[in-house]
C-alpha cells in the first residue's frame, strides 16, 4: 500500500551533506523553514557510508526537534551529497532512515546544483566551486547537465586548494633545489611541515630539502591543500602572486568550458571566497567571456538544497519565492 | 682485533640493487671478475628491508658460488642502492650480511652514481636516468655531489615513465572531457585500464569518463608508469608525440639544471634507452646546451657498481681499466 504525502505531515527537508559538516532543513510545501539542524561529515567517501548516513539522520533528527514535529511526518527527503547524482547506490542511506523511522521518499541531488540553487532561483545557470577540489556544473532546466573538471588531484582540480597547496610546495622545492626564485612561500612551507632547519648534505642536495620531501609523502597528495592559505598570506611575493594569478585563470578556463551562454554563475568554496587577487583574476577573465554574467557568491549548498527539496515536492520557487525561503532559512539556522 | 684485507681473500663485491633484481659481482683487487649473482628486489624502500637485506645476501651468494669462494673470505662490499647515499641507516644490511658470515667492511653509494661508472671511467660527468622516475647527477672526483629532480612524482620526476603515462591518462580524460584533442591514446588507455564502453550519462558526464577517473583513483598514482608504453606506442599520434617531445625536453632541462662543462653525460633508464623522438629531442637539446657533451648508454649499473668497489678498495680504474673490466664482467654474466 502506498502512502500518499498527506498521510503523514506533508513535511519535507532539505540535506546539504559535506565532508567537514552535514546540514538539515525542515520545509513546508508552503517553503517555510520550521527547523534546521548541523551534525558531522556526511560524505560517504571520505567519513564512510555508516558515518555519513549517522551523520543526515542526526541533522534530520535536530531539524524536526527544532520544528517540534516527528520523522514519521517527513513525506520527501532530498540529501545533496558529492558524487551521488545519478550513482543509484543509495541503500546506505535509505536503510539508516528507515531505521531511524522514516517512511517516506528519498531523492539524492548534486551536492553543486545545491550550491547553485544557494545562490539563485534561475533554472538555467552555472556554479563554479574550489575548495579542495575545483569544478564547474552547468544547470538546464534546474538539472545537472554538464560537470567540468572536478577531476580529483591527480587528473585536474585545476585552480583548487589542493592546486594552490601544491604549488607552494613545487616553489618551496625549487628554490631549495636550487632551479627556483626565492620566495616567502619556502620559509612558510618549512614552518607549516615542521621543517627543522639542517646544515648537512644529503645525497648531493640540502638536507632541507631531502627533509622537506620525506614530509610530503609521508602525508596524503591531498593535504596538499592545507598549505593553500599560506600563498593566500604570501600575497606580497611575486611567487604567490603567480600562484594565485593562474589559479584564477585557470578557474575561468573551466567555467569557460562549460559556458554556453545564458544564466548567473554561482560562485563558492572557501578559494574563490577570499577576496584579493585570485578572485579579482577571475571575475575579469568571466567578464571578458561575457561581461553580462553575473557572479552570485553562496556559502554552502544548505539554501539550495531545501529550493531542490521543494521542487522534488512539487513546489516552483521563483525569485521571490527563493528570497523569502532563504530569509526564512537564515532565520531558522539563527535560532 | 682489526681483521686487515690480506687476513680474508683480498676479495670484494659490488652490488647493484633495483627495484626490480639485485646484481652482485666477485672482485679481485686486480679488476678481475669471478663470479656474477642475481636475485630479486633489494630495493629497502619499495620492497622493505628484510626481503631487500635477503636478495642482496643471495646475490652475494650466487656471485661467491660461480666463483668458488667463500663469504669469509671477503674484505669488501660496496653496495649501490637507491636514496642510500649518505642516510647512514645501514644496519639494515649489514645484519643480513654478518648473519651470512661476513665479516668485511660494507660501504653504501648511490645507485645513479653506480650507472654513471657503467657508462665511463672518467671522475668528472653526469648521468642522467628516466625509468618510472628521473633524475640527473653529477660526478665530482669520482663523488655524487649534485642532484637534480628525484622529486618523485609528486614533486617532480618530469619526463620519467610515470610523467609520461600521467599525460597518457590527462590526455584520455580531456578527450572523454570534451576539452581535449581526439587521440590514439584515449582507446589505448581505456583498454589497458580495462575499462568497458558505456552508454549511460553519470552526474553530466560520459559514465566511460566517470569509470576512467574512478579506475586510476583505485591504484597508486606511479602506478600511471605503467600507460607510458601506449605513448611509444602510439608515436604516430599527434597527442603522443608531443608529450613524448615535451619529455625530452624536460630530461633536457633538468640536464642542463646539472651541467657545469666538463664530462661525458651517461644515460639510463628505460624511457631513454627507447629508440626515436624523445632520445632524439633529448639528444638534440643536449648539443644545443654543449655539442661536446658525449652521450653513453648504459644499461644497468652492475659494471659502474663494480667500479666503485674496485675504487674503495684503493684501486684505480682508468679507461682502459674499465673496458677490460667490462669484458671481465661482461664474461662473468655470460657464464
Amino acid at each position: 500500500m502506498n502512502t500518499s504525502q498527506s498521510d503523514r505531515g506533508g513535511l519535507i527537508a532539505g540535506i546539504d551533506a559535506g565532508g567537514t559538516s552535514t546540514r538539515a532543513t525542515l520545509l513546508t510545501t508552503a517553503a517555510e523553514c520550521l527547523g534546521y539542524g548541523k551534525s558531522g561529515s556526511g560524505n560517504p567517501t571520505s567519513a564512510g557510508q555508516e558515518l555519513a548516513g549517522r551523520s543526515i539522520v542526526d541533522a534530520v533528527a535536530q531539524a524536526l526537534a527544532a520544528g517540534g514535529k516527528a520523522i514519521d511526518e517527513l513525506d520527501l527527503i532530498v540529501a545533496a551529497v558529492a558524487g551521488h547524482g545519478a550513482s543509484g547506490e543509495e541503500g546506505w542511506l535509505l536503510q539508516a532512515l528507515r531505521d531511524a523511522g522514516f517512511s517516506g521518499r528519498l531523492v539524492f541531488e548534486s551536492d553543486l546544483l545545491a550550491l547553485y540553487f544557494s545562490g539563485t532561483a534561475a533554472p538555467d545557470g552555472y556554479a563554479i566551486v574550489s575548495g579542495t577540489g575545483a569544478s564547474v556544473i552547468r544547470s538546464e532546466a534546474g538539472r545537472l547537465v554538464g560537470t567540468v573538471d572536478g577531476l580529483g588531484w591527480l587528473l585536474g582540480d585545476r585552480g583548487s586548494g589542493f592546486w594552490i597547496g601544491h604549488r607552494a610546495a613545487l616553489a618551496a622545492v625549487e628554490e631549495l633545489d636550487g632551479r627556483g626564485a626565492p620566495t616567502a612561500l619556502t620559509p612558510a612551507v618549512l614552518e607549516a611541515l615542521e621543517i627543522m632547519p639542517s646544515e648537512s648534505l644529503g645525497y648531493g642536495r640540502p638536507a632541507l630539502l631531502e627533509a622537506l620531501i620525506r614530509q610530503i609523502y609521508r602525508g596524503r597528495p591531498v593535504e596538499l591543500a592545507r598549505l593553500a592559505p599560506l600563498v593566500f598570506a604570501a600575497s606580497g611575493d611575486q611567487v604567490a602572486r603567480g600562484i594565485l594569478t593562474e589559479a584564477g585563470e585557470l578557474l575561468a578556463h573551466s567555467f569557460a568550458a562549460a559556458y554556453q551562454g545564458t544564466g548567473p554563475l554561482v560562485v563558492g568554496g572557501s578559494v574563490l571566497a577570499q577576496p584579493g587577487l585570485l578572485i579579482d583574476v577571475f571575475a575579469a577573465r568571466v567578464a571578458d567571456l561575457d561581461a553580462a554574467v553575473e557572479l552570485l557568491p553562496a556559502a554552502d549548498g544548505v539554501l539550495g538544497s531545501a529550493v531542490l527539496a521543494l521542487r522534488h515536492a512539487g513546489a516552483e520557487v521563483d525569485a521571490a519565492g527563493h528570497a523569502r525561503l532563504a530569509e526564512s532559512v537564515a532565520a531558522a539556522r539563527a535560532r
